[in-house]
């Protein structure tokens, strides 16, 4: 086997991507990362504030943001009044950064606000960061980046036109199982990628829930789909030629509008392939990938918490971290420093048009070829 | 949980598929088979002949057959006269039990055989099914059973004619870790089966091996699809009624007749799914089931030994069993009791139907309905 048997250590993922033991302890023991960053010099804070203050903004980023070292929040946009005093009161945020959504635009006039952080549902994506980027604000977005590709592109050229940053909220790329899968697979620690499954999803019966609403960019295959699509891309390091896809509804009551569960199939270059899956109507969390001399999985793969996984080689020994802390001080990080993100607009582009093409192929029952 | 922690064990596995503490303790230490018969009265063993002297027959069944308690290794038949020698030296067969493909028919005169198993390339097994039954002998025919499901219902309809039996080579109906998957699935013991995920291949290199011609029944998904589509039927215990399909290759200098990697899709009665795959072109072994409450796998799912696997209440916990062993003494059983086969033959043909589908929906670029 071509990979030393202990390559999978802490010390090497320490190593590899540059965390230091303060940063690992803190994303085991988030409560301690404080106490760690007063032995170190204190760096300068660039300023965050959530747009659309839902489950993930309230329960994960919120909290997440009690933990970072390069990032705060500093403000809120929100069209629910009670939320605002909610998040006045918890996180003693200013009244001056507490926007609505008509007074948004005036948060341009507001210097303590660095980042805008779009956590709105999919089909305000759009509208939302090219707002924030002519506000002059750098912009993370949420996945799905938006509904579609062609909006993609106006977002990119919206932050472009405005000299600003724009990042997507795609938390794997910075979780160091993940990092690991990706670098086997595209170093081909084990061979070229020859296969690559995946499933994700979980069972959603909320009938009102914009999940469910087409315009709003409900859907399986929107929401959870992205995290099968950007496995076989992040593992394999390569765009796919084609796609087949099926969507399929076990509740037609429920699923008026947006697929229940989507199977879609990739080609790649290389000659790769992907079978993946996306549901909401069953919890399922797995990847396995099959290399020419080897396979490896995660399970789960892709929740906020808990990764595990293992190689032909033995299982992986990576610590868990606050993803969404570090992701959004990486992408502070990248801002204030002027460095390139880890995972730019252009990322959720790409997604994006292999989104559009599995939507195409769903509704012609054909393969559809991509660029 | 519905399944209680212990149901999974080895006392409740023997105490459901009637195994003799014997036999478990034969298929763990084949070699002690023989000592543990002497001490049970000795029942008449069935006398079997093998049809081809493959790697199949000369590896696996050969051996298998020194460990089988109801059903003995009595004749061979085989085109090459040096390999009729090695196994009459090694086996001790008698000269009147050795056939080659000429003299094939006369075995209907000898009475020391009572089965035949049919182990050929895939495009012989309709032929010599057929013969084997006109000559008055039960037959077990190697998977795939043959070319497409019309060969099947010929032999189906040859062998009722004769009044003789006819069973499919499957192995993995007698393991217990399958057993228990298909308990689990069947019994919806997590709920009604969601998606099965499958793959099964290995990487053929052999460019002039009939599994690589189309005419002889050569391909990755006739060879190991199988694997793949059996291990959804038997976890949903449903038959699918929709199938789209895709076929690649990345060495069309090897591939220029038959499909190396095949990825299909299959749509059951109930709303469950299956995301399926064969290669010849990738080692992988691997089944994993989603289910409304709970998730379980097999890895491997279709080796000859070795079959893991867990469910979401823990690891599975199965003895190890000499697979064809099994296999063939229960096969005689059936045959010497008259008792209904665990895989007849119309077992065989439920699945060359979805395969025959499978080739139409690859061919079409369409989802297939099937029935």
């Amino acid at each position: 086997m071509p990979l030393p048997p202990h390559s999978s250590s802490r010390r090497d993922f320490m190593k590899r991507f540059a965390v230091g033991a303060g940063a690992v302890a803190a994303m085991k023991a988030p409560a301690v990362l404080a106490r760690v960053g007063e032995r170190v010099p204190p760096r300068q804070k660039l300023g965050i504030a959530l747009v659309g203050l839902g489950y993930y903004s309230t329960q994960i980023l919120g909290p997440a943001l009690q933990h970072t070292q390069d990032v705060e929040l500093r403000g809120i946009v929100t069209g629910t009044p009670a939320k605002a005093e909610r998040w006045k009161a918890q996180y003693g945020i200013p009244e001056a950064n507490i926007y609505n959504y008509e007074t948004f635009d005036r948060i341009a006039d507001n210097e303590a606000i660095d980042i805008i952080y779009v956590v709105l549902p999919n089909s305000m994506h759009a509208e939302y960061t090219i707002r924030a980027a002519e506000a002059g604000k750098h912009v993370i977005c949420e996945k799905p980046m938006a509904l579609n590709a062609e909006e993609c592109r106006q977002m990119i050229q919206a932050c472009r036109d405005a000299g600003v940053q724009l990042t997507i909220g795609y938390r794997m790329q910075f979780e160091p199982h993940t990092q690991e899968v990706m670098r086997l697979g595209q170093e081909q620690v084990f061979g070229p990628v020859r296969m690559v499954q995946a499933g994700a999803g979980y069972r959603e019966g909320r009938a009102d829930h914009w999940k469910l609403k087409k315009a709003m960019g409900g859907g399986a295959m929107m929401d959870m789909g992205v995290y099968s699509l950007q496995a076989a891309r992040y593992i394999t390091g390569e765009e796919p030629i084609a796609v087949t896809a099926q969507a399929h509804t076990t509740r037609p009551e429920l699923f008026t509008e947006v697929d229940e569960t989507t199977m879609f199939q990739l080609e790649f270059p290389s000659g790769a392939l992907a079978t993946l899956y996306t549901s909401f109507g069953m919890g399922v969390n797995d990847m396995y990938t099959t290399a020419a001399d080897g396979w490896f999985y995660l399970r789960p793969f892709s929740s906020y918490s808990g990764i595990q996984g293992a190689s032909s080689n033995g299982p992986f020994d990576f610590p868990q971290i606050n993803q969404q802390a570090v992701q959004m001080d990486e992408q502070a990080r990248s801002i204030r420093d002027g460095t390139p993100m880890r995972v730019p607009g252009e990322e959720g582009l790409r997604d994006m048009i292999v989104v559009d093409a599995i939507y195409q192929a769903i509704e012609s029952g054909e393969r559809v070829e991509i660029g």
